[in-house]
Parts: C-alpha cells; structure tokens; sequence
C-alpha cells in the first residue's frame, strides 16, 4: 500500500544499500531511518554481519544504534525507517522498543518476516508500540538481489 | 527445571549483574555468556539503555555483541547463556542466531518474555536454531529486583 508519506528517495537510497551490502558478500538488505518532519536522512545502514563477525548486525539494528548515538535518544519516535526486506522478529521488536513512527519496506519476507509473516510481531499482546507498516514498496529490485545473493549462496555451496 | 549442565556459579553472576543494573537505575536484567566444555565466561553485561540512550541494549544482545566480538566468531554454538530474566522477542531471536546452546534463566517474564509466554519464538517456523532452555532457576532474587525496580519506577511516576 502507498501511503501518502512514503518518499521514494529513501526506499532508492535503502535498496542502493542493499546493493552495497550484495556486492560486500553480506545478505543484501538496507536500512534508513529518516527524521519524519524534516524528512532527511538521520542513519543509514547496510547488513554487516559478515564484516563484524556477528549474526545480530542486520542492517535494521545498526541504523537503530546509529540513530539513536547521532540524536542521542533512546527513543526514535520522530522518525521513520525505510527497509528494503521484511524486517525478521528481532528487527520488528527493535523498531518496536525505539518507536520508530512508521516502517516503510519493500520485498516481503516469507520465511523470516515477522510483520506480515511468521510472527506478525506487531499484532502481538506483547508489542508495546507499533509503527504503521506500508508494504511492497518497489519490492522487485530488492527481491532480485535477495533471489540472486541466495542462488549464489547455493552454488558456492555456503 | 535443573538440568545436569547448570552451573549454579554463573547464575549467581547475572544475578549480580542484574543487581548492578539496578544501582545504575537500569531495568535490573544481567546475562553471562559461558563457554559450553571449559565452564568460563566468555562475556557478561548488564541492561545499559539508560546509560547509552539506546533502547535496544538489552543484557543479552550486549553479551552477544561481546563475545562474538572477543572470539571473534559469528557464532557460539559452544556457548551457553545464563539470564536472571526470561528473553523478550528481539533477544530470543538473538540467542537464536547466534545459535547459543543451552539457555538457562532464572524469572519468567509474564509480560515481555517470548520463550515461554507471548511469541514463544522457540516453537515457531520461523525459528532455525533452538537452544536447549531451562528455566525457574534462582527465580525469586531476579523477581524481587524487578519487582522493586518497576515499584520505584511507579512511585517516582517515570
């Protein structure tokens, strides 16, 4: 669905990073989370848990970290996140505890998607905030990437 | 219930590292992450949200971050983790992939908690690492400080 606060500059912006990320050997996902007034890009990020050597670093959660050190809030409630994939559970409750006010995404995730799939974390008892979600939001290049980068993964035998 | 792999030693640690918390006015929640064979600490860490303004440094995500950091490993698939709290949904799913072996933790968390209430992530599809959990140990020192924590938290209307 689009909405009429959807800015495709950062949803471009998020799959470029996902891009970023394919070409850097990480699952190509991107991130950006945006001050929703002033509409300018206040983190940004890219998967890098290859580079770091650690499975939490999904591209959601290093935006979430760098956005709260720049404004130095716990809280994101101003801002939204544009994602290029559904984010998985860990990422929907990490969005969830900033308070992120919107959550913009492009490809849908079947099998480790919590927003739409699997958990619907958002529809839970236990979420205490929930962003309004928009989804399928130029998801063709992002499902591209994520097809291609798994066929690779596949055939490399990894 | 007691497994013949719980060591009661690093229970005692989160226990203390949720006590810590506490002095430090951050919801009192300690983890430690033990190597499985050679029963030492590969890393510890208490709830720092208040001290960085970060909402998503929960106990376990920061013990995680440490020890793949320090063995510089993607994974601790010979590590246990010992929490003085059951996991919400974003550490759950963090435990998960870092594929950590066995979970031990002390109080259920009726509220937040997703191994054995809400999400109860372990069971899901979604879900492709399921540590071994044990849980209730050391229950009612982790209960009292929440408990009193959130009572503070009440009186001084915060």
């Amino acid at each position: 669905m689009k909405s009429s606060g959807f800015n495709s500059v950062f949803m471009q912006k998020a799959l470029m990073l996902a891009a970023e990320a394919y070409n850097n050997d990480e699952i190509p996902v991107g991130a950006v989370i945006v001050n929703r007034k002033e509409q300018t890009i206040v983190a940004k990020a890219h998967n890098i848990m290859q580079k770091h050597n650690n499975s939490l670093l999904h591209a959601e959660i290093v935006a979430i970290n760098r956005a709260c050190q720049g404004l130095n809030s716990k809280y994101l409630e101003n801002c939204d996140i544009y994602v290029s994939l559904e984010p998985c559970v860990m990422c929907a409750a990490a969005i969830s505890y900033a308070k992120i006010s919107r959550l913009f995404y492009a490809a849908a995730d079947r099998k480790q998607g919590a927003v739409e799939h699997g958990v619907r974390f958002f529809t839970k008892k236990s979420c205490f905030h929930r962003p309004e979600v928009y989804d399928n939001l130029d998801a063709e290049k992002s499902q591209q990437l994520i097809k291609s980068f798994f066929r690779q993964i596949r055939k490399n035998g990894l």
